[in-house]
């Protein structure tokens, strides 16, 4: 799949690998450029519907801002959990964000080294037992207690170069080991 | 935020708290009520962008399908991050879906103990180094290294009683405590 556009961009897996080898080299030079902070914001709408904008982040050593204005993401849940079903719910947010995220981190890095990806696919189911949420038995975690997802990859490549490239996935990772949370709860008069 | 429906169906904060008590008494009447399976799908579209679905749970001992048919996401990257910046990002993503989900846990405890709650709005922000992602530096974590969140809660009831509610949240446990990640990669002919 590599393409060579009019600007003689060369694309492996749509990823332009020349760019990503400058990034590669701009933060051996200057580690800071790596220093990302990504940022989201939401408002309660009403029982379990609830909208977020996703609009900024920092990185590169500026501030970005997408052209999108923002993104809006409502969540929801579905009648058997007493809401009204508009979107998907916080948990089936967090399942699809790792799939796509090990998705496009296998993709950049087979790319990176030069193998081509022919396609990805992928699916993912997670165990949540309501109890934990609800408070109703101390034993049981409010989380996902398991997450087994299955990535199904066709590529021409050497197999063993691309099986493990998810484990550098950001989500994964961050699922994978604690990550440190501080919330700070204001009550607004 | 009391309404009360025709069907005399008594709402807190949007929450049908008759169905909630419901809910609960039928799980401790018999657990495996409790037991949900979340689910999605994905495939690669090309680079950073890609496209997940979720249409199909389990839980309350039955199969569920929502009427959406089915719920389409996007994952795509930013132009910094070499892609075509049209969706948010599989980490934006992760975090909206933490904000989104200690605020619907707050809302619904607070309406199980029949506290009103006026508002919520929330933000967050998270640090994410690129070297651990690229393997620059085996010291870098992969994913977020601390995510901070604000909540800002108007009620009227007890702050104590609402202060700690996030807590419960299914997705801040997730991030919170390591959840078992199983991931089987299987490559197509």
């Amino acid at each position: 799949m590599k393409t060579n556009t009019q600007s003689t961009t060369e694309l492996t897996n749509g990823v332009d690998t020349g760019a990503l080898g400058k990034t590669v080299d701009a933060i051996q030079g200057n580690p800071a450029i790596a220093a990302f902070k990504f940022r989201a914001q939401n408002r309660l709408i009403s029982g379990g519907l609830n909208r977020s904008e996703v609009q900024t982040f920092h990185g590169a050593l500026q501030e970005h801002r997408t052209d999108q204005n923002p993104f809006v993401l409502y969540n929801d849940e579905p009648p058997v959990l007493l809401s009204t079903d508009q979107a998907p719910n916080p948990v089936e947010y967090l399942i699809q964000a790792l799939l796509g995220c090990m998705t496009t981190t296998t993709n950049y890095k087979a790319a990176a080294q030069g193998i081509e990806i022919e396609s990805i696919t992928s699916e993912i189911e997670g165990d949540l037992d309501l109890q934990g949420m609800l408070g109703l038995d101390p034993d049981v975690r409010p989380g996902f207690q398991e997450l087994r997802a299955t990535l199904r990859i066709k590529t021409r490549g050497p197999k063993e170069m691309v099986r493990d490239l998810y484990m550098g996935s950001p989500v994964y990772d961050t699922l994978a080991r604690p990550v440190p949370i501080k919330v700070n709860v204001i009550f607004e008069e």
